[in-house]
């Protein structure tokens, strides 16, 4: 017998930025009747506590989701699928377990393990920012977001329900996608992207030019920003999404070396023609 | 006999965001005697009029230039070459001939063909913004921005003084280069992250999928703001810089291969390594 959200204990796993906010979020809202924090670092508890963000904290995994009706890992994934190898037998029968991992067919994957008395949803609020840890917490963070959830076969109509009342007791947008369609899209627009700042910033670091950080400017800024994201949590994002992310770099690579042709050649019009196509496309997106 | 800039009438020709800007920066700010706007369309003068921006307005180039001690190209780089092939003989004697355009070799080519009595500065200010033409014009666009001069061997003291005390008084903070090196650095800070963005978008774009823009949230959003940038004043950036830009396109070319190589191979220390060297860098440069 799944609860309604109002009635149930959520307990999170991992005090980070995102655990930290969903706490938050959920505290401030009042929209469950109970939070639970669980870290691995005493500190972590008792600065969840003293902000106030969870109405009770433990380091103790089995005591943290003992009596809970959802339990969110809030890891980095890798420490997500490590947990959902080991937490099925602590769960109380019926309990929703989710996540807010960046990758979901590895999630997934090892949810289907999961016993039968689970009823598992992946789940990827699309939102954070660029500081890490609960000192960054904010109950606004999701806010807005996109939360893609990604069922399992297995998994409950009412369960789905919870999860989605979930997203939206904190201020998110519920979008269902599955897990493979999920993974290439971030890939594209996530993981891509973040690569594309790294490599950028190395470029620059390459010219042993200290002047080249004195002039750089807003465009420099907004387009390097994503390297400085978790390294932590990225390089999980990375090898659980290997396949779509080396997909979308060779698609990339391709498009870098299209643009590269025509500047080679002096293709005006062509090299206007792809331009315009992207500054179209960007202006629609974003206005 | 060079004027100081409060004595100075300063004309400006191109009124789009960036001759806009110069316009009401020097306006608001009384830094010279008078501001005159040279365009091609009546209609822009007539809204630069009405913005009180400038004293008075042309769109005949001789006239606008009759009198000036300085003159400011602020039009795309190519129509900037252009006009320098041009104007050398309306120019009153001693004139400051300075300009805006985001690449530096070409411009300070073409200046070194000037006339003898006239006094050439090129320039560069590290400011814009997404949206094009005057309607944007932003008294406070260049202040706290990198204005990059670079004179040539035969400019005077007192000329590149003058363009120095020009940049200060719009709240920029001159820095002199020679123009191949400010070429390359462009080309890396702002001409490759720009082409970045468009392949970026373009990538996206290819997955056909309407959902991808749908999840695209705050890092696709910064990573990709440059290919929304103005085309016509893009395409001339590109053309009249090509070579440090196809540098920088096979620095970034052999970056991208090694982080992919390091994703393929999975070798995590040395991913690990890659990401904390950009992210250290990256904190460090915008703090």
């Amino acid at each position: 017998m799944t609860p309604r959200l109002q009635d149930a204990q959520v307990t999170i796993v991992g005090l980070g930025l995102m655990g930290g906010s969903l706490a938050a979020a959920l505290t401030a809202r009042r929209a469950c009747r109970r939070v639970v924090g669980m870290a691995r670092r005493e500190e972590a508890v008792t600065q969840a506590l003293a902000m106030g963000v969870i109405h009770e904290g433990t380091c103790h995994l089995a005591e943290g989701i003992g009596g809970a009706d959802v339990v969110v890992l809030a890891t980095p994934v890798r420490a997500i699928i490590k947990l959902i190898g080991e937490i099925g037998p602590l769960l109380p029968p019926g309990c929703l377990l989710t996540d807010v991992g960046s990758t979901k067919q590895a999630v997934v994957q090892a949810m289907q393990a999961l016993p039968p008395h689970v009823q598992p949803v992946g789940g990827h609020p699309m939102c954070g920012k660029e500081t890490a840890g609960l000192s960054a917490a904010d109950s606004s963070l999701y806010e807005g977001a996109t939360y893609i959830l990604t069922p399992l076969a297995r998994t409950s109509d009412d369960a789905l329900a919870l999860a989605r009342e979930m997203a939206q007791a904190v201020g998110a947008r519920p979008l269902l996608l599955d897990a493979p369609c999920h993974d290439a899209l971030v890939a594209a627009i996530s993981h891509l992207p973040y690569l594309l700042a790294v490599g950028l910033v190395a470029t620059a670091e390459c010219l042993a030019n200290d002047t080249v950080w004195e002039v750089a400017a807003s465009g420099f800024h907004d387009t390097s920003r994503l390297a400085a994201s978790d390294e932590a949590m990225m390089l999980d994002i990375l090898l659980t999404n290997r396949t779509a992310v080396r997909r979308m770099l060779t698609a990339f690579q391709d498009q870098l070396a299209g643009l590269a042709h025509l500047l080679e050649t002096g293709d005006e019009a062509g090299l206007r023609a792809a331009m315009t196509a992207a500054a179209q496309r960007r202006r629609r997106l974003f206005q």
